[in-house]
């Protein structure tokens, strides 16, 4: 089996993902992001985004009714079934959900964001959360009846509400469920850059301990994006690569281990 | 089992439908509407929605790429998930489908609307079409595990793309196919009314003869609605309870028989 994240940015090669995952002849799991439609349709809305840096300095966006709704719209809506869309017309049989269905991913709802406001350290109150558990008899089902799972946010949380989650956190659960051999990253890059400005920077190959050690000289949303990366390898055995997903055929080339391969 | 199909408007009662459901103990399909939704959405948007009057005097909406996407995201999206939630959470394990999602509805596009416009009669390229196909094991897989699905636009064309198609067809394929004793459709009125200005007009009781009587007589949205209902009766024998969606417990009161009973 493998898992592949899709990035949420515009020029991912779905279709291409799409023939790759047609030709794999493995069960997969797809959990991919929108980032760029909701940022494009609160755009249009007229609705703000409200990036809170938490007192631990990673950055988070707070998370309230409208940006759920804006998730729903981007996320469920949009980029959900158009990747489905994408998948079925080349022959891979998906079926998109997002963690409220048949509650397929729930999590436990933040107290709020501890926000470093000026000199204040802030309390917000926050529609997002920490995914704590798979629906695996529902997913197992779905690929056993040959069909590919693509799962969004939002997911459920303790009462079936719908928050907001990180997809890494996601992917994480996932992996430590189904342990797949590999997961796949798609990003709009070639892998991860030792210079974030220089594309020719890709680092081939690295260590679980070399990523924690990059993880304490980050910031913001890279420092966030390796601890994700740090909690999924603490979830199961993988190998992960995190590959450019704007190939032509970037699942084939990410499993010839193009990009970053972190093992 | 039952057919349950949910009008697109605001102030239908899903909680309690959810409830209903929750104590039904039979097996339920649901289809969803969200003409509400959307026509705020392309309202906030600057969407114009392009009605047209075919030939033959129905009134049909122009499906192009930009109604897709608004469909995706107001009924794929943002009703079709706030359904699946406030199943949830009241214990009705409920899964969120497109027809695009496991090709569990599948139809073919319209060639084109044939529109009146003026004294000329114009072919109109269109992202709409009729429902042929279910997905009936998909469909009965989830119904054995205990799900609910709830089904929304769009559908798959016969290439896999998205398109639009009215959800009284949808409901008649499905009937077609399950063949359940009762089939409900929750509406914003009391039931059929004589006399669309009275709410206290309505037909406690008709048969397919009648209901193909008032489609001769009648025009526009309304005429396609009872055209929808002529199909259903059409599709397989059935009791049609065409029900107010406002109630406490809308879908209670509907086997009870409050409402319109068409046998």
């Amino acid at each position: 089996m493998v898992i592949v994240k899709v990035g949420g940015g515009r020029t991912i090669h779905v279709d291409g993902v799409a023939e790759d995952l047609a030709e794999l002849g493995e069960q997969a799991l797809v959990v991919h992001g929108a980032n760029a439609w909701r940022d494009e349709l609160a755009h249009r809305l007229g609705s703000v985004r409200q990036v809170l840096t938490s007192a631990s300095g990673y950055e988070s966006v707070l998370s309230d009714e409208a940006t759920i709704d804006l998730q729903l719209m981007a996320y469920a809506g949009l980029r959900n079934k158009r990747i489905v869309e994408a998948f079925s017309r080349r022959g891979v049989r998906a079926v998109g959900l997002t963690g409220l269905d048949g509650g397929v991913v729930r999590g436990r709802r933040n107290p709020g964001i501890r926000s470093r406001e000026g000199s204040k350290i802030l309390l917000r109150r926050d529609l997002s959360g920490k995914p704590t558990e798979v629906n695996e008899p529902l997913l197992r089902m779905l690929l056993q009846a040959g069909y590919t799972p693509v799962l969004t946010v939002p997911i459920a949380d303790e009462n079936g509400c719908a928050i907001n989650s990180e997809n890494d956190d996601v992917v994480a659960l996932l992996q430590g469920v189904f342990r797949a051999e590999t997961v796949i990253q798609l990003i709009e890059a070639p892998g991860l850059l030792a210079d974030a400005a220089d594309p020719d920077s890709v680092v081939p190959r690295l260590t679980p301990a070399e990523v924690a050690h990059w993880e304490e000289s980050a910031d913001g949303r890279f420092k966030r994006k390796l601890h994700g990366i740090s909690k999924l390898l603490r979830s199961a055995p993988v190998r992960l690569v995190i590959a450019d997903g704007r190939r032509e055929h970037p699942l084939r080339s990410a499993l010839e281990g193009k990009g970053t391969v972190i093992q």
